[in-house]
C-alpha cells in the first residue's frame, strides 16, 4: 500500500462537543495524526446544562477535561484554542494562539444562541449554551430572590420574582419546570421574608406546541404537567422586546420582569459565517451526502454546524445526529485514504424525551411512547449513562437521589460578583 | 422577669464563616431576633480551599448555602449584603443595601490575605482566602500547562511550568503538596508534549520552620514528604518583590515563574480598620476577657478579627478558636439580657493537622502526635465530620475515594475567560 510510505495525514477537528470527540476517538483508530482544537479544556454535557442554571449540578458534574477523554490516544494532540477562520486553498487552520495545516478537516463547531436579530433582546436576556452562562442564570436567579426578600416596593419585587423562559424546546421545559421545583419546593422554605404568592414562572411560546418533536399526547401531557407546576404556559404569542425591565408581546402586552431567559432558538456558531460556504436556515453549512463542503472534498461538516436535509426538512441539533454523524465522517476519511468509495449519510431518529420535574417526563422513541414516573425514571437512566465517566454518572446519580429524598438542591451558591 | 414583657432583643452577626454560624445558631436558642449578614449567599470551609485550587474538589463541595443552615430557626433572618461600618452611638450597621439598628453586635467578619505592604507582589501573586480565588488559582495552573504544551521558546516554557507557593503554614504545605500530586500523577497522563522535568513546585518560608505550630519530629517529616514528592523547599529565605515575571528573593536570587500563590500570611478583614478601635498584630480588634471591644460591652469580636491574647500570645486564626469564641459570645449576650455576670474566655487547644497528600499527614493533639498513613486516615475522617451536610460529605467522601484509587483529579475545568 503505498499510504504506508508517506507520513500518516494530518486531521484537524475543531470542536469537542459530541460530534468532535466522537469523531477524534473514531479517527484515532485508522492511525491518523489528530488534532483536536476547543476553545475551552472540556466537554460539556449540553442536555443538563439546565440543572446548572436552576442549582441542581454543579459544574463540574457535566463538564468532562477533554484531555481525560483522549489520554489514552497517543495520536490525538488537544488545543486550547479558539478556532477564528480556515483557509481552504492552503489548507491552513488559523487560531488565537496561531495556524495549523490539515490533510483533512472536521468542523464540529457547534451551535449558539440565536436572537434573530432582536439586539434588545440579545443585550437584556440570558442565553443558556455555555457552562459559563448556565452559571450566570443561576447567580442571577439567586440574587433576585436575595434582593426581593428585602424590597420594600412591591412593583420592584413583583418584577423580580418575575421569571420568563422563552421558548418552548426541550431547554425551555426543562427549565421551566426546575426552576419552578426550585422556587416552590426549596426556596419556600428558605426565604420567611418572601410572599411565594408573589412568585411567576412564565413559559412563553411562538408556536401552539411545546416540544414540537414530540406526538400530540405527549405535548398535552407537557402543557398540563408544567401547568400544575404552577408554571404560567403563554402559547402563541411572540416576544417582541426586552429592556432589561419590561419583556414586551406581539399585541403590545407587557410583562415587568428582571429575567428573561431565552431559549427560543439556536444557529450555527459565528465560525460558520467566516468559512465563505454556502449556508442555509440558521446559517448552518450545506453539505453534500457525504458530509463534505461542495469543492472541498478534504472539509467536512457535522452536528449542529451542518445543514443536512432528510426527508425534506434539516436535520435537528440535537446530540445524537452530530454523533451519528461523527462516525460516518471518521469512515469517510478512512475511505479518502484508502481511495475507497465515500458512504452516505442517514440518520436514524433515536426518538426524543424532556423531563418536566420530580416523577414527570415525557419519552417518544419510534412507536413507543410513555410519560410520568415510568418516563421519567427512563429519562433519568438514559441521561446518566450518557455521561461520559464512571465517577461523574455515579456523583449526578447520587444528587439526584438527595434531591429527590430530601427535595433539596445544594449547589444554591452566588458565585462572581 | 422585667424582660419578658419587652420586644426580645435584636442581635446583629456580621459574617457568615465559623464563627459567625456558630454564634447565630446558639443566639436562636435564646429566643432573640438575630440578623445574619454576609456578603456572600454561603457559608465556606476554608480549610478545603486548597483542593479547590488544585482541582480535588469542585466549588460547592465547601460551600453551603447560609440560608439552608439556619432555615429551621425562625429567628434568624439573613442578608446577603457587605458591611461598610458600624456606628457604635446610634447602634446601627451600615451595609451596601442599607443601615439596619442592632441591640448586640458580633463581629465575626474573618481574615483576609496579608501582603506586609507589598504592593507589587499582591497585584501579581494569588491570594487563596475565597472561593473565587481558588477558582481563579485553579484556572490559572491548569492554563499554564495549555499554554506550556504549545511554547517553542524554553525560557519561557520553564517559566510557564513554574510554581511558586510563599509562606510554610497549613495553607502552604497543603498546597505544594497537592499541586506535586497533581502535575506528576495526573496531568503527566495528559500533557504528552510536556516534559516534566521541566515543572518545578518550590515553597518558600521566610522562617526555619515549615508547620511552626507543630512539634518538631512532625516538622521534619513535613519537610521530607514534600521533598519526596518533588517540591523545593526552600526556608530561611524572604519574598521581596514580584513583577508577574520574576520573583525576586532576598540577596538577589530571581526565579522566573508566571505563578506565584502568596499564602504567607492573614490580617484582620478591611472592616476592622473602619470601626475605629483599639488594634494590635495584624490589624485585629482588642477585645476583653469577655470578647467585648473596651467602652461598647454589646460589641463582641470573635475569630480571625479578634485580638485575644492568652498565654502571653495572640490566639491563631483558626476555625476552631473563632467556633468556642462563638459559644462564649452567645452565652455572654444571654448573660447581658438576664443581668447575669459575664464568662470570660479560655481557649482550649484542640490540636492541628495538615495534610501533605497521598497517605501523608501530620497530627497533633495534646501529647498525642503521628505521621504518615494513620495521620492521614485521621485527617479524611476529621475533614469529613466537620463538612456541614451529609450529603457535601458523601460527595466529598466518594471524591477523594475516587481519586485515590485512579489518580484522578476531575474538576480540571477551565471555567471564565
Amino acid at each position: 500500500m503505498e499510504n504506508k510510505t508517506k507520513a500518516s495525514p494530518h486531521v484537524v477537528v475543531v470542536g469537542g462537543g459530541f460530534g468532535g470527540i466522537r469523531a477524534s476517538l473514531a479517527l484515532a483508530k485508522l492511525g491518523v495524526k489528530i488534532t483536536l482544537v476547543d476553545r475551552y479544556n472540556y466537554h460539556l454535557f449540553q442536555p443538563l446544562l439546565y440543572q446548572v442554571a436552576t442549582a441542581g449540578l454543579s459544574v463540574d458534574d457535566i463538564a468532562y477535561p477533554i484531555r481525560a477523554i483522549v489520554k489514552q490516544k497517543k495520536n490525538i494532540d488537544f488545543r486550547l484554542a479558539e478556532v477564528t477562520g480556515v483557509d481552504f486553498g492552503s489548507k491552513t487552520v488559523t487560531m488565537n494562539t496561531g495556524t495549523i495545516g490539515y490533510d483533512y478537516l472536521v468542523v464540529a463547531a457547534g451551535g449558539m444562541t440565536n436572537y434573530f436579530g432582536m439586539e434588545s433582546v440579545e443585550k437584556h436576556s440570558f442565553g443558556m449554551k455555555t457552562l459559563d452562562e448556565s452559571v450566570i442564570i443561576r447567580n442571577h436567579i439567586l440574587s433576585m430572590f436575595e434582593l426581593a426578600a428585602h424590597e420594600k416596593d412591591a412593583d420592584k419585587r413583583r418584577a423580580l420574582l418575575t421569571f420568563v423562559i422563552v421558548g418552548g424546546g426541550p431547554t425551555g421545559v426543562e427549565s421551566a419546570g426546575a426552576l419552578a421545583e426550585l422556587a416552590y419546593h426549596v426556596l419556600t422554605k428558605e426565604y420567611h421574608h418572601v410572599n411565594f404568592k408573589e412568585v411567576r414562572i412564565v413559559l412563553v411560546e411562538a408556536s401552539d406546541k411545546l416540544l414540537a418533536a414530540m406526538p400530540e399526547s405527549l405535548r398535552e401531557v407537557t402543557v398540563e404537567t408544567l401547568i400544575n407546576k404552577r408554571v404560567e404556559v403563554r402559547m402563541c404569542i411572540q416576544v417582541t422586546d426586552y429592556d432589561g425591565e419590561r419583556l414586551t408581546l406581539k399585541g403590545g402586552e407587557v410583562i415587568p420582569t428582571n429575567t428573561v431567559v431565552w431559549a427560543a432558538g439556536a444557529r450555527a456558531i459565528h465560525l460558520i459565517d467566516k468559512l465563505g460556504v454556502e449556508q442555509a436556515s440558521m446559517r448552518r453549512a450545506v453539505v453534500n451526502e457525504h458530509l463534505q463542503i461542495p469543492n472541498h472534498s478534504e472539509v467536512f461538516v457535522i452536528g449542529d454546524a451542518a445543514h443536512f436535509m432528510q426527508d425534506e426538512r434539516p436535520l435537528p441539533m440535537i446530540a445524537p445526529v452530530a454523533i451519528q454523524q461523527a462516525d460516518i465522517v471518521a469512515k469517510n476519511i478512512g475511505n479518502l485514504i484508502k481511495g475507497k468509495e465515500l458512504k452516505k449519510f442517514v440518520y436514524k431518529d433515536v426518538g426524543s424525551m424532556a423531563t418536566i420535574g420530580r416523577n414527570a417526563a415525557v419519552v417518544h422513541m419510534g412507536s413507543f411512547k410513555t410519560h410520568g414516573f415510568f418516563a421519567w425514571a427512563i429519562w433519568c437512566f438514559v441521561h446518566i449513562l450518557r455521561l461520559i465517566d464512571f465517577r461523574n454518572r455515579a456523583v449526578v446519580f447520587s444528587k439526584w437521589v438527595w434531591d429527590y429524598l430530601v427535595y433539596e438542591r445544594v449547589v444554591r451558591i452566588i458565585t462572581r460578583k
